[in-house]
C-alpha cells in the first residue's frame, strides 16, 4: 500500500486548530466537520475509568452518524464527575449550534491531557467561537487541527491513502503512551468513501485489534483512547476489500509513527508470536514480554539476554506452554538466527552477528511456542533512562 | 517483634559459603545443614518455566523433610531441559552422600543467576567437597552462607526472632528483583521450634501471601523464587500463634530489606487498599499500581500526578469500580491528605504539604474503594533513570 505523496484530502471535510487558551500558546482546541452527515464508527479504551467524553461519544455514537468531532489538549476530562459529563456534552452543543447542526449527538467530543482537572469552558467557548473564520479546507486548516490534538508529541502524525476514487486520511496523536498522564492516543480516520454504518464499524474493529490495540510502550493504559472513522460517501462506493486493506496499512503506519515518537525510546521492537494455542495465549505472552521492565532494559542495553524472555513467557502463568517447545529466533535481514540456545553467549558460531543485529534501531523478534497454528504480530519499544526522566520530571 | 540483637542460632544448623569458581572470586555456593532430620516446607514461584531446582524440591518436599539445603548463584539452571533436572538432582544426591542422609530427598536444591545455561557440575562438585572442612556453625560460616547466595544484591540479608526458648532466623537474597535476569528472591527460614510439617506449610503460606508475594518491584516474576522452612525441633514445642506472628514480622522485615536493595530505586511505596470488593480485585488493582510505569515515574519525580493511579485502577477492567467512590489518600505523620481532589495542585491548601511528604524516601498511599470491607497492604518501589542503566548495562 502506497501512501500518497501529494496532499489531497478526502472531499467534504474542513480543518480548524486554534489556541483557545488551555495551552500558553500551543494551538490546544481542533474541529473536524464533515459538510455531509458521515457514517461513523469508533473504538474506545477499555479502561474502566474512561473519560466523560468516551462516556457521551459512545452514546453520541450509538445511531452511527457524525457531522463533526470536537477535540482539546492540555485536559483529558477524566474522573470529574457529573460536571465533565455536563462540559462534554456542552461542548458538543455549542459545536453543533456554531456549524448549524441538527442536533448535537452528530458531534464526537475527545480530550487528551490531565486527569482529574475540570474542563474550563470559558476557554472551550472561546475556541468555539473561532469557527466562524478558523475552519477551512487548506492545508494549514489541516496541519492546524494536527498540531491542535499533540500533548507530548514531537511531530504531527498523519497519512494519506488512495483507494479507487476516494481518499482516506488519518491523523494521530500519541508520544507512544510512554508520555505522562497526558499519554493518550487518539487517531481520526476519515474519508469520503461510501461505506455503510455496519460495514465501517466491523472494519474498523478488526483493524485496530491488529493494529494499535497490538502496540504497547509501557503497558499502561490510557483513559481517554480513541480510533474514530467518518465516511461521508461523497467519493461514491469503493471496493471494501481494497478499502481495507488502506485502512489497516494506515493504521499500521499510524501506529509506528506513535511507536517511533515514544518519550525517550531508542528501538521498536517487533514481535512475531508463532504457532500459538489461540488469540488471547498470544496476546497475554507477548504483553507478557513487551511490558517487561526486564526485557526493554536488555533490549536498550542491546543485551542477548533471551532468558528475561523466558521468564516473561512464564510469567503467564498458562499452564500449556512447554519450555522444551519454546524457540526464540532473532531476525537478521530475513535470516533466522535461533537466539534460546543454552549457552549462547559463550558458544554460539553466531554470536557476533547477534550482537550486530541488536544494534539496530528496529529490534524484531519471533518466538515459536509449538502450541498450535495460531500467530499474530505486536510491537513495543525499549525503556531508556531518558524515559523514566522525562516521565518523572514532568509535572502536570 | 523485636529482632534479637545478639548473635544466637537456632540449635542444631550449620552453615558454609565457599566459592565453588562459579564466580571469580565470591562465594558461589552454599549449604545450611540441619544435625536433625527437620520438618520442612516451601512456597515456590507461580512462573509456568520455573527451574530445574523447583521442579526437584517439590519432589522432595513432598514428605515434608528435609536436612540439607544446597544452593548456588550466578546460574539459575533454569531453561536446561533434560540435563538441568538430573544436575539438581545429583547436587542432591552428592551432597546427602557427603552429609551421610539416607537418602538425596532430604536435600532442597536452590539455584540462582543466569537463565539459559547448563550448570556446570565440576565447579558444584568442587562446593560440595568443601562440607568437611568449611562446614560449621560459626559467625563467620553464617555469614559465609549468606554472602554465597547473593547475586546483584549490595548486602547480605539476615535477621534472628525469638519464640520462647526456641528461635527463628531468616536469610533472604534479592536485590528486590528489580535486578537483570539473576533476580530471583531466595528466603531460608530455620528454626529449633518443634512444629508439624502441616503447621508449618499453612503458617508459611499465610504469611508470604501478606509479606513477599504483596510486595513487587518491577512486575518480572522469577523462575527460581523459593522461601523454605525447616523447623528442627532441638528447642521443643512453642506457641503456635506466637510463632506465627515472629515469622511474619520476619518475612515483612526481609521483605523491606529486599525493596530497600532493589537497583536504582529511590523510594519504597506502602500502599494499603481499602474496602475493597475481595482479595483477588485489591491484588490486581495494587499491582497494577505498582507496576504502572507512570505511577512509579512519577514517585521518583515527587510528583502528586494522582491521575496515573486512576488510570492504573481503570485498566484493571474490573467493571464494579465506581469513579465517583474512589479516595486516593498520602499519609503524612499519620494523617490522611486527600490527594484525589478535582484540581488539587491549583487549589488545594495542602499542596505544599503533599510536596514535602512525597519528598521523603517510604511514600504511604491509601485507596479507598468503597466497594465493600476486604484490606490489604501492598509494597513497591519508584523506577529511577539508574534503575534503566544498571538493568541495561548488565550482561548475562
Amino acid at each position: 500500500m502506497l501512501f500518497s505523496k501529494k496532499f489531497s484530502l478526502p472531499l467534504g471535510f474542513s480543518f480548524m486548530g486554534v489556541n483557545a487558551g488551555l495551552k500558553k500558546e500551543d494551538l490546544d482546541f481542533g474541529v473536524i466537520y464533515s459538510t455531509e452527515k458521515a457514517n461513523a464508527a469508533a473504538v474506545f479504551t477499555e479502561n474502566v475509568l474512561c473519560g466523560a467524553p468516551l462516556v457521551i461519544g459512545k452514546k453520541h455514537l450509538k445511531k452511527g452518524f457524525l457531522n463533526a468531532i470536537a477535540v482539546n489538549s492540555k485536559n483529558a476530562n477524566v474522573h470529574t464527575g457529573e460536571q465533565g459529563l455536563r462540559d462534554a456534552l456542552l461542548t458538543c452543543e455549542l459545536v453543533a449550534e456554531k456549524l448549524n447542526l441538527p442536533n448535537a449527538e452528530l458531534v464526537l467530543p475527545s480530550s487528551t491531557g490531565v486527569i482529574g482537572e475540570i474542563l474550563p469552558m470559558d476557554k472551550i467557548k472561546r475556541g468555539i467561537e473561532c469557527l466562524d473564520r478558523e475552519l477551512g479546507t487548506s492545508r494549514k486548516n489541516f496541519t492546524n487541527f494536527c498540531r491542535a490534538i499533540l500533548t507530548t508529541d514531537t511531530t504531527i502524525k498523519w497519512a494519506i491513502v488512495e483507494v479507487g476514487k476516494a481518499k482516506l486520511v488519518g491523523i494521530a496523536k500519541g508520544a507512544g503512551m510512554v508520555s505522562p498522564s497526558l499519554a493518550t492516543m487518539l487517531v481520526f480516520l476519515l474519508t469520503d468513501a461510501k461505506i455503510a454504518p455496519h460495514e465501517l464499524k466491523a472494519m474498523l474493529k478488526k483493524s485496530v485489534s491488529h493494529s494499535f490495540n497490538s502496540l504497547t510502550i509501557d503497558g499502561d493504559m490510557s483513559t481517554s483512547d480513541t480510533v474514530a472513522i467518518m465516511a461521508n460517501g461523497l467519493a461514491g462506493e469503493v471496493d471494501l476489500a481494497e478499502f481495507y486493506r488502506a485502512l489497516h496499512s494506515l493504521n499500521l503506519h499510524l501506529g509506528q509513527k506513535m511507536l517511533r515518537d515514544g518519550e525517550g525510546i531508542t528501538k521498536v521492537i517487533e514481535l512475531r508470536i508463532k504457532n500459538c494455542s489461540n488469540s488471547k495465549d498470544a496476546e497475554a505472552i507477548a504483553k507478557s514480554i513487551l511490558n517487561s521492565f526486564l526485557v526493554k532494559t536488555a533490549i536498550f542495553g542491546e543485551s542477548p539476554n533471551w532468558g528475561r524472555i523466558i521468564m516473561a513467557i512464564g510469567k503467564t502463568k498458562i499452564k500449556k506452554i512447554k519450555p522444551h517447545l519454546i524457540k526464540i529466533f532473532l531476525l537478521s535481514r530475513g535470516k533466522k538466527i535461533l537466539l534460546s540456545d543454552v549457552n549462547l553467549p559463550q558458544n554460539a558460531s553466531n554470536y557476533q552477528s547477534v550482537l550486530k543485529t541488536l544494534k539496530k534501531k528496529e529490534v524484531t523478534l519471533e518466538i515459536d511456542l509449538n502450541l498450535g497454528d495460531y500467530e499474530k504480530t505486536f510491537w513495543g519499544t525499549d525503556v531508556s533512562d531518558q524515559s523514566v526522566k522525562l516521565n518523572a520530571e514532568y509535572i502536570s
